[in-house]
């Protein structure tokens, strides 16, 4: 394979992670390694950024701001959420398509690489096949990230570990608090983390449990499964009964019978067209408040549960990291129109060893990876040993940030703008 | 002063925070030093379960766990919100009281310490006013704790300097998060804290700020300042304008005109009949939402704030344990009728040696402590340099629990309890 000289163009897109900027930190890092990789830029805010010509020289950074975006929580590029849509808008993504190729051609693009989650990956799928199409020399690899967790074929998705491993660690300490405020009346704790279709983060907090069924969480509910609120409110009391408190975790997509999110607004939508959900912990609450009269509190962890990076997965920011090199080894090779995907490797000890492979664009695109159903417990309440297996591992490791009068010191780049070329886009 | 021979009880009262287990620890390890210190029990739930004769014997649990209470979050004895209320049920009061003193006849308990806020100080000024009427030989003293920061004469409340860093590092990471999400519509981010009436921990947050205008918190709201939703929306829409997103944080407790607490659910209770606070945070985001059409999400903490052991500050745990060495010194001295306190001294280099001091209950109970006109920016929204210089030295140094698994690995006690003496409470 011959060696493609030109630029690298490096972007992050969707909801940021505390490891998509360690995912960065690879992309740049192994690119430097390339003497036929010229430039490396960063896009501004993802694709929205790029069709504006925002782009930052990102060999103008300081080497320790390069090392720092492994423990920086966010999109340290900027991310968006904006989509080239052929199906709903396909005049407009054909120019959206035309103005990139001009931007790449005006800036000879040759290496491009996409940060993000189903989404992304579909773009980044349709700028490789634009490529081919217009005979523009570009090898495309996509970057998997989402907290999600719900691309498939990868074992695991950058910016997972560290959310449930945060989530979890916030389920162990709730659950001390209430434990021991239970006297015998009785309390219950509602905690609400992300999740709008898959239930991989709720999923995840088991891992408090620590094999004990005593601790918290007691309830898992994953939107996975159809909520029924009388077999949620005898559980709620069964568990009360047994220890006096409970704590539950819900995914904000949970949905009744008849296909309706509880607690959703949908009055509101989002640039997806979503419904904006923010409410099921506080409908529960009024469930078991007005039903059991048990004492309820709740806890919206929102975005806080994925910028925590000072409670990071090292496994997960070694892993995210592992992922940006590996792009651009892919691409340095003479591949494209890949997504880098994660492998585990199980040992005979029970330790895992971690690696990197390649799964075509084409498989990943809007294609939604969801919790098995034969890892969740027979009454649909709790992740089981089988869920545990698959996500202890991804939590292991502490990533320690330096600390500046006793907050985190996290790394914003200069962000030096690379000269524009072309006219405003239209 | 003659050497008092006789038992010891500690106890733990009031909402629970991730440094009151440093104190019990603190008491413990000081009594182990006094000879004439006997037995060194605990009492279970706080006042509620001493009633019951629920007492568990401290010298029977490994050295290991009590060092392991240093970092482990809640109350590890049990906590209670019960009151011995003169006031409103003067003849229960009265035969609490009594049961009280048989109990600590029966265990011989000649010194006593209890752990909490204004309503424990309160309790504990009490229990020493009856021994001394009651001529039955008893040092009590009071050890300080409350997140909310308000007992007065203490420089400072042993678990608020953990919740601030949490709360404050939390800002941070959703700062990075939505700033890196920030296109040209602008987005907002409301933070709910906890402060029913003294603005403590809202005002914390302002250290994520590290001295910059541009970082968040943008606005900050103390339940000291009358919210105006025309001046708070304002506010958002400058903020937005200068930086593309505003992050808000909120006391729980903030108050319109009116006096009504915004968002509070008027139809339930608590035990003291404060009524339940929930929904600050969502009430501002519907207002922003609907009056200036910027995209809004929330972050409600709750007890995940006060239990965040992985986050905790150094200083607040090394005092809180000071704490409770100094009470037990101060009883063994034949002070009673006292509570501790935390005083602060000034090194000229900048730094803060701690100390601590006595301070009588009768100037503590029942008195609330705010945060000082002064120390507020003059539009309200903001604390400004006098409490930062306040602030800062509260959250210096990180705790760093063992980890086991990825997660912390907390202490809890074994309880082997004390054989009881007396028939049932009537």
């Amino acid at each position: 394979m011959a060696e493609l000289v030109g630029n690298l163009l490096v972007a992050q897109s969707g909801g940021p992670t505390c490891a998509i900027n360690a995912s960065v930190a690879g992309v740049i890092t192994e690119a430097g390694k390339h003497e036929f990789i010229e430039e490396i830029y960063g896009g501004l805010n993802g694709i929205l950024g790029i069709l504006n010509e925002e782009l930052i020289d990102l060999n103008d950074e300081k080497s320790k701001a390069i090392d720092g975006l492994k423990y920086t929580p966010a999109a340290a590029l900027g991310t968006c959420r904006y989509k080239i849509d052929f199906k709903k808008k396909p005049e407009k993504a054909a120019q959206d398509m035309d103005r990139l190729f001009e931007i790449f051609a005006a800036h000879n693009i040759r290496y491009f690489f996409y940060a993000g989650g189903n989404d992304s990956q579909d773009t980044s799928h349709k700028i490789h096949e634009e490529a081919v199409k217009r005979a523009y020399e570009l090898r495309v690899i996509g970057v998997p990230k989402t907290i999600d967790n719900d691309l498939p074929h990868t074992d695991s998705c950058p910016g997972y570990g560290s959310v449930i491993k945060y989530n979890a660690t916030t389920v162990m300490e709730v659950g001390f608090d209430v434990a021991s405020m239970a006297t015998d009346d009785g309390s219950c704790c509602i905690i609400e983390v992300m999740g709008r279709s898959a239930g991989w983060i709720a999923a995840g907090t088991v891992l408090a449990k620590r094999g004990n069924p005593a601790n918290p969480p007691h309830i898992v509910l994953l939107p996975e499964n159809v909520f029924e609120a009388d077999k949620f409110l005898a559980k709620v009391k069964e568990t009360v009964e047994a220890y006096k408190y409970c704590v539950v975790v819900v995914g904000e997509g949970i949905k009744n019978a008849a296909g309706e999110e509880v607690g959703a607004d949908k009055t509101r939508l989002d640039a997806f067209g979503h419904p904006v959900l923010a409410g099921a912990a506080e409908e529960l609450k009024e469930l078991v408040q007005g039903k059991l009269t048990t004492k309820t509190r709740t806890v919206l962890l929102g975005y806080a549960q994925r910028a925590a990076a000072h409670c990071a997965s090292l496994t997960d920011v070694t892993n995210a990291f592992a992922c940006g090199e590996a792009a651009v080894r892919a691409a340095a090779d003479g591949q494209s129109g890949f997504m880098v995907k994660i492998v585990r490797n199980a040992q005979p000890d029970g330790a895992v060893k971690w690696a990197t492979g390649l799964q075509p664009l084409a498989d990943i695109a809007n294609v939604e990876h969801f919790v098995p159903k034969d890892w969740i417990s027979e009454d649909g309440f709790m992740p089981n040993e089988k869920f545990v297996e698959y996500a202890r591992p991804l939590i292991e490791g502490e990533v320690r940030a330096p600390a500046e009068g006793g907050l985190p010191k996290y790394v914003v780049l200069e962000k030096n703008r690379v000269e524009k070329k072309l006219p405003p886009r239209a």
